[in-house]
């Protein structure tokens, strides 16, 4: 048999054709090149390698010193036969050469890797078979696997309390968060707030005069989802802010969120995209217990939907990818069809290949899953529900180890202006230390919402709502307040940085532990060139004594190695020191009054 | 969402219906009965379900106490635009109905079951998806799964030595086979056997005037597939034997071998079907370092094979069906296309489906599954050369935990007539035993060749073949002879069939036992209602010692349950005691001068 793997970078008329291994067991492998970012395509032929076998056997018998009398006529045969074919002179050429050489000459002008060239290119491939259709591959940039997120209120960036924050003051603000280590910066919802059903502070239906409204009751008398809150600023003044933010080396990521306020220019300018009532009115958004009475939906499979409201859509994508935006949060995509996420991403990316879709999907892993093998970069998790070290090993096995793990990217949020964590409200400052950690870790996606680095926890009615939530209100908030995290978080960052393990959710090692309370694990480079040991307590209040594994095979070494004397350098990432290890079991103890998680980046010497 | 399944015997017309219930996390179940052998079909269906999702919502709005109105008027519409379609007038009559009703009338009547069934049947199905195609399913008979075989050459059974023995000696075996508890007796082929490059003795090239010749060498003048070797008797004396054998409660099976012997009938009939070398032969068999002089291949894609030797193939397969064969042992279909075995096997078992085809395939574990697929019943496993423990554990888990689970049926052969498992040559009786004894209680098929039962082992040169092998001599065996085995495999065949949790290699788990040399395992049918661990010792020559863990869940019981004085009975099933045992662990030891295993049926009483 043989086989041939043809890629092409989507658009390109040509395929380029790989000769496939076979790697034994039926396995065949062939790779390609992928040198931009964008859509590639690939198939797969395989077929019966005539003239191949005859190579194979002719020269087994020849090492075996059988009588090659019959082999030899019959790879005449084969090189005359493929010589009748037009255009074909080198084999006629070959043809002639055989008939005219001796028994000896006859079997090296056979085995020549010249001449199996030749044959190869006149082959028929009998018994072809291929791939259905091509494969796709998307390739994406670097940053749709890497990067660190900071969400924030931008009508809340106002020095002066109670005043309306603006996209100036997000700019005086870029120099701190950056300053934390973030490069990516994600603004709700930017658009003109309804005001039908406005909602009040604390998601009451009994709004004061001056209470702004959700942003993500999109749309007023001011425009839509291409239209600027015009307290935020003008779209001149967004565009400087996207400016100021790539001069500080961070870029914007919006909200879209497709649902609209019920004063949305659309329902008078296209009806037909909802479903009316029959009472004049339009259904407003639930997610029981959770009502959003200031939201309308659109339906995408309305009569008069297809194809005008779709191709609004994305064209509202668009817009904001001409203003310079490369990454987009989706609010809720699985309330959407799929067909509509598959067709809409691989149209803006055909475009702009290098925009990155985050699905904010907290709903069924299939959906989850789904979401991400129709065009999501990234997705959104059950991070934020795994409380113990063994949810927390078992989740990431699942990701790691299972399907997903080709087509999907995690993205762990510790918190999120929708999700104040249940866990957070009484752990005080251990329990965000570690929640920072084990994101920033396992993870090559995590992302901070605004106030976690300060530590706020107050919740609505012990719900895991934040009390007093931006949505509902402008904030004031206090960048100083004492016992905030804010340097562990730039320790953090810079240690994601600077350790290439840390870049992807992959290449992660559950180690053995002798304390269920305490996370062990080691991520690890494909080439193990960078090694990051983790332990990280799940207990917010007693000091946790444990002994960890450290087996010679996290370095990449084999297992044998680890009686022969080698030993490792360990430096301490979150302190300073550096010590000598040997490969195998350790004490060690975490205080969570002090710093609930360590970090040691590993190397070998030679022992 | 709604989904049905759609079945039907193959070649009915009509589809049977079946709802699919959602089993939670996205999945969907429904099954249908299995009521005849035969192959059937299914297909799903799924559909958005907008009368479920209405009926769902109006009675949790109920439930809650919100204002009905404008469902009630949604719900109306539904059914006004449901009854527009032609013939629906018990829906027109429902119209009507709510039009008059009271909103609680109206409320009743819409969530009514017998609402929702006239609905579902004018239901326009939107965003249906099905599959691509409906999926074949074969249901084959029991035999297809359990069954313990037998081989034997019928020109060895002469009770005269050095007689070429007949079908009617065959019938003079029949009790004393059947007393071992056997229920398929397996021929090699029957067929006149060729005399160019016939073989001698030991495989050599040399054969004496009165040497039998290898019964693979298929075909002479007279006659091929279709007809019997004049010594062994006529196609009349065959039928008795047949019908002897079913007298006993056996069935005979059938090798179908493709290959021929250059004096076939077939290559002077048919040289259109074979490929000839420039020197006007045909290249002989080989399977390096092996080499089949005495045989020759057809080209199932020479010019003139399609469709004539196809079809002829069928026709000799057919031929022994309608003399009452229904099992067939096909050699080497691994060497013959896969496209064949799906067209020859549909066919023969869309007229009988009872008929079985075992696939005697020893090659890479993908092909052997691909031939699983395309229709054997049965296959012929790497059992023969897993030879510790932990190799056996490792097997049995792939077959039963990985996807071939759902397709694959090993059959364990504890040798063959081409394997004389080198194991065997030094292991004395204890390792017949184990070996017996692993086939036995680990497949539902198992295989025995004629002389594993005397311990037979005397081996040519130290290779995995058998001295004086009956495959080129006519062999008179010592049925009596000293040290035999045949009382423990009657009693194992007693226990298979005794014990229904032995009628299939699935339904294994394997125990954790203090001691390498020993596999422990327990067998269970689904609802646990049969229950046999089995521990049998790898180590042909010492006592081994060992405990091993029996959990409660072994018996289908919680894991709670074996703290609270849970009890079990064990019925020795070699021996002939019965105990009372705890779950958990217990000590145990064997010895191989005695028994190198041990069987016990579990059963539980109240505590």
């Amino acid at each position: 048999m043989a086989a041939a793997l043809s890629w092409r970078p989507a658009g390109d008329a040509d395929w380029r054709i790989v000769p496939m291994t076979d790697t034994g067991n039926d396995r065949w492998s062939a790779s390609f090149p992928i040198e931009r970012v964008g859509r590639y395509e690939f198939t797969v032929e395989a077929w019966l390698d005539e003239f191949g076998k005859f190579q194979y056997e002719l020269s087994k018998k020849h090492a075996a010193g059988v009588d090659l009398k019959l082999e030899l006529q019959e790879g005449q045969a084969l090189v005359r036969q493929a010589a009748k074919l037009p255009r074909r002179r080198a084999l006629k050429d070959l043809e002639k050469q055989l008939r005219a050489a001796s028994a000896d000459q006859q079997r090296i002008l056979l085995l020549a890797p010249e001449t199996a060239r030749m044959m190869a290119q006149a082959d028929a491939r009998p018994f072809a078979v291929r791939l259905r259709s091509p494969v796709p591959v998307d390739a994406e940039r670097v940053g749709a696997g890497f990067a660190s997120w900071y969400e924030l209120f931008p009508r809340s960036q106002s020095p002066t309390p109670g005043r309306h924050g603006t996209f100036d003051d997000v700019i005086a603000r870029l120099p701190a968060i950056r300053d934390m280590g973030f490069d990516v910066l994600y603004f709700p919802p930017i658009h003109p707030i309804g005001k039908t059903n406005r909602k009040g502070r604390n998601n009451t239906l009994t709004p004061g005069p001056d209470d702004p409204g959700s942003p993500y009751a999109i749309g007023s008398e001011d425009g839509g989802h291409d239209a600027i809150e015009r307290q935020l600023g003008t779209l001149e003044d967004f565009r400087r802010l996207s400016d100021a933010a790539r001069g500080h080396g961070m870029e914007l990521a919006l909200d879209f969120a497709i649902q609209c306020s019920p004063d949305h220019p659309w329902l008078r300018q296209h009806p037909d995209w909802f479903i009316w009532r029959p009472d004049g009115t339009i259904r407003y958004a639930e997610n029981p217990p959770k009502r959003y009475e200031d939201i309308v939906n659109v339906a995408f499979y309305a009569e008069g939907a297809l194809p005008s409201l779709w191709v609004a859509l994305r064209d509202v994508v668009l817009f904001w990818v001409e203003q310079g935006v490369r990454i987009f949060r989706v609010d809720n995509p699985h309330t959407k069809p799929f067909p509509f996420w598959e067709w809409m991403i691989s149209d803006i990316r055909a475009r702009y290949p290098d925009v990155i879709f985050l699905a904010e999907a907290f709903t069924r892993p299939k959906v989850m899953y789904r979401l991400a093998k129709v065009g999501f970069s990234q997705s959104y998790t059950y991070f934020t529900w795994r409380n113990t070290a063994r949810e927390m090993r078992e989740y990431l096995t699942e990701l790691t180890t299972t399907a997903p793990r080709d087509f999907f990217r995690p993205h762990f949020f510790v918190n999120t202006p929708d999700i104040n964590p249940e866990f957070l409200h009484a752990s005080g400052r251990p329990g965000f230390l570690r929640r920072a950690a084990l994101a920033a870790t396992l993870s090559g996606l995590w992302g901070v919402y605004n106030g976690f680095e300060l530590c706020e926890s107050k919740s609505l009615n012990g719900r895991e709502e934040y009390l007093d939530s931006e949505k509902y209100e402008i904030r004031a908030w206090d960048h100083d307040r004492p016992g905030n995290i804010i340097a562990e978080i730039r320790r953090l960052n810079h240690i994601r940085r600077t350790n290439p393990a840390l870049h992807s959710h992959l290449g992660v090692t559950f180690l053995p532990c002798s304390n269920d309370q305490v996370l062990c694990f080691a991520k690890a480079t494909e080439d193990h060139d960078n090694v990051v040991i983790c332990v990280i307590s799940f207990d917010p209040v007693n000091i946790q004594d444990f002994s960890f594994e450290v087996p010679a095979s996290v370095l990449g070494l084999p297992a044998g190695q680890t009686v022969s004397g080698q030993s490792f350098v360990a430096d301490d990432l979150m302190g300073d020191g550096t010590s000598s290890w040997q490969p195998g079991w350790r004490q060690a103890r975490l205080d969570p009054a002090y710093m609930p998680f360590a970090l040691w980046r590993l190397r070998s010497i030679e022992g």
